[in-house]
């Protein structure tokens, strides 16, 4: 028997759904409702249900949220927005206080998993890394977050910074990352070596990101799948923002895309506005796994974002031209499931022996969720509601003739 | 004096800001607190105001919020497109219906005042045009609504339109629409002497449809221009969507940017997610007032959209590559004032002597609020809230250590 049942809820393909729960648990989920018995009742109203989201590239030491708002600096080199970024932050609140603000607004729009890359350099070391564990330590339970060593200044470049990646994957760090081997190291054997040789030593993951455009990012991508399949790390292995693979010719992403599915080579892409990125659709359909994640929000890099991974997804199918069901689809998965398979999320989606977590939206369907995006959100952790008393009034004022309907 | 006076808010350069308001006008804006005497206060809680949204191009009778979801269709050609969207609409809700659905949600997000295309055509005749009437009658006083007669058909390509488009002007239209005069009806001057002969002859505005792509759509901009000119229409102009001007150089651009501006032709662009479309600083920059509004809104066309113009202004910015400040204001400015001067919104704006109506939203500034695009609003109109009696909590969940703070 089960302790609770949600009803009147709606199923990601608009049927009719409940929801029963025991000790945190699903034990059945069924268009029928139940025989509910002794168990607590709880009426969903219509809304749908949606499983947690997962942001699988997020900045939780990046973001001015929960300090004073910081007018974007125009930069004209990557290390003059290096130095900015620097500047900024050291005389912003402390980390650990801004991480934990904006842990707590992504999980308000129903996050509960998250990849957080966190700087790691020779002059910052593992302050940031400690900082973001600090919060990390505060939201356990409730927001599962795994941590990738982030060399934003290099790694070959910036002397000091493979032993720091080496002490943080040591530390804490479930993820060691990299960044444009070529065009920022200059050195792509050299920082690939330490990266991957610090994945097999301390037994983490590899995260790496990648601007490097045309020829030479896809030169690149084939050489992550290539070392990936030598050091038998199929399957941890990610590869963020890719956009060389919006540059190139469909032939050509064909070519890679079975490279990287054969290594099991990991995409993360945000759907930037203004700028190519990769062609999701061609990748999945060659097997390579697809992610996303808000990547920059509110910080040094640019000023948008507000954390919501169902927004994230309308912006990957705004961005893409996905119109269909099936494809606003590919875009949820995109922002729940296929990110949770990359962290290794257990427990995890709408099935009957996980945790009992999900979100509540109001929506006809989850293609339509995607599409609109709408932001009243309800959370629900463990069969229990997470955040005030919920409110399931999502609609707008009642429409009104002329100009009564206003008040005091 | 005042009547009543909104304390304690923000204004769009983040400064202090307290409204004064009698019969419904500011009577002043001011970064101190006045003396209250005997008028009535309300503590706005350091939130921001704007300015009430204005939507320069929207279809209400498309959309098909306030109905069910129809997942989107395929289609080869326009003309198939065509057909759907007839065969989808003649099963939807009414119309008047419809179209109240949507008004009342952006309404809700803080659009005050907008211009509808409505079809027209030989099969319709004038009853979209009397529908979204109907319901433009009903939200007298809290939405202004100018009505275009939009021959989503064609004018030459569709016997009959030229006549209703002239009928519909005489009936309550304010503007007079016109679509892609060579690729869709193969006679460019053909539609042209039909649309601006009605203009001149029932007084009304004009709002053409440019899909038509590169060199082609250049040319289409040409003779516009020319033609509005020649007919002393200056400023009473529009051509919606204008993708051509994304197509070509900038070179090119800068020219034909210089006949809009000297003939007083306004660009109305929306920021398509998977399609170049305007510069708009160039644009600007060449004295060009440019504009924007959400266009479909979950209708045949596309599955995207929630009406929302400050994320209209996110998406402008967003695709735009708008990052500081000054460029994020220039997103909301095409949002609000270009939208406006438009539609000739009088008494509008945060100025003494008008329409004391705003947007309540939380954000440190107007920059900040285009960045994130909050969703949670409190719509004030001539000094009264609109709507329940206003939440101005606008903030998520207290964050919790572990797995306390959820409840039943």
């Amino acid at each position: 028997m089960f302790d609770r049942v949600f009803v009147n809820a709606t199923g990601a393909d608009g049927q009719s759904l409940n929801l029963a729960i025991r000790d945190g648990h699903f034990i059945s989920l069924a268009t029928e409702r139940p025989e509910t018995g002794r168990a607590e009742v709880v009426d969903l109203q219509g809304h749908l249900v949606l499983p947690g989201f997962v942001d699988g590239h997020i900045h939780l030491d990046k973001s001015f949220l929960g300090d004073r708002w910081r007018p974007h600096r125009v930069a004209a080199t990557l290390r003059e927005r290096l130095a900015d970024e620097k500047a900024a932050l050291a005389s912003a609140a402390p980390i650990a206080q801004r991480a934990d603000a904006l842990i707590r607004q992504v999980a308000s729009f129903g996050t509960m998993a998250m990849r957080s890359h966190v700087d790691v350099d020779a002059t910052t070391g593992l302050t940031h890394l400690h900082a973001v564990m600090e919060a990390r330590e505060k939201w356990r339970g409730l927001m599962d977050i795994e941590l990738v060593a982030f060399p934003q200044a290099g790694v070959v470049s910036c002397p000091g910074t493979a032993d720091l990646l080496d002490a943080a994957a040591r530390e804490g760090a479930d993820v060691v990352g990299g960044i444009d081997p070529t065009t920022l190291d200059g050195d792509a054997d050299g920082q690939l070596d330490i990266v991957f040789g610090i994945a097999q030593k301390r037994g983490v993951k590899i995260d790496i990101h990648l601007h490097e455009a045309g020829a030479q990012g896809i030169e690149q991508l084939h050489r992550i799948a290539a070392r990936t399949r030598a050091a038998g790390l199929e399957g941890r292995v990610s590869v963020s923002h890719a956009y060389a693979l919006g540059d190139v010719s469909a032939d050509e992403v064909a070519r890679i895309a079975d490279a990287l599915a054969a290594a099991g080579v990991s995409i993360m892409t945000n759907a930037p506005g203004d700028r190519a990125f990769p062609p999701i659709l061609q990748l999945r359909a060659a097997g390579v796994r697809v992610f996303s994640g808000n990547d920059n929000i509110q910080d040094a890099w640019w000023p948008y974002g507000n954390g919501d991974m169902l927004q994230r997804a309308m912006l990957l199918g705004y961005r893409s031209g996905f119109y269909t069901d099936e494809e606003l689809l590919v875009a949820l998965d995109m922002a729940t499931e296929a990110g949770a398979a990359v962290i290794g999320k257990r427990d995890y989606g709408l099935k009957v022996g996980n945790e009992a977590s999900f979100v509540v939206v109001k929506a006809p369907n989850a293609a339509a969720a995607v599409a609109a995006a709408p932001a009243g959100r309800v959370i629900v952790r463990r069969g229990q509601f997470w955040g005030d008393a919920p409110r399931m009034q999502f609609e707008p004022p009642e429409a009104v003739p002329a100009a009564s309907g206003l008040h005091g």
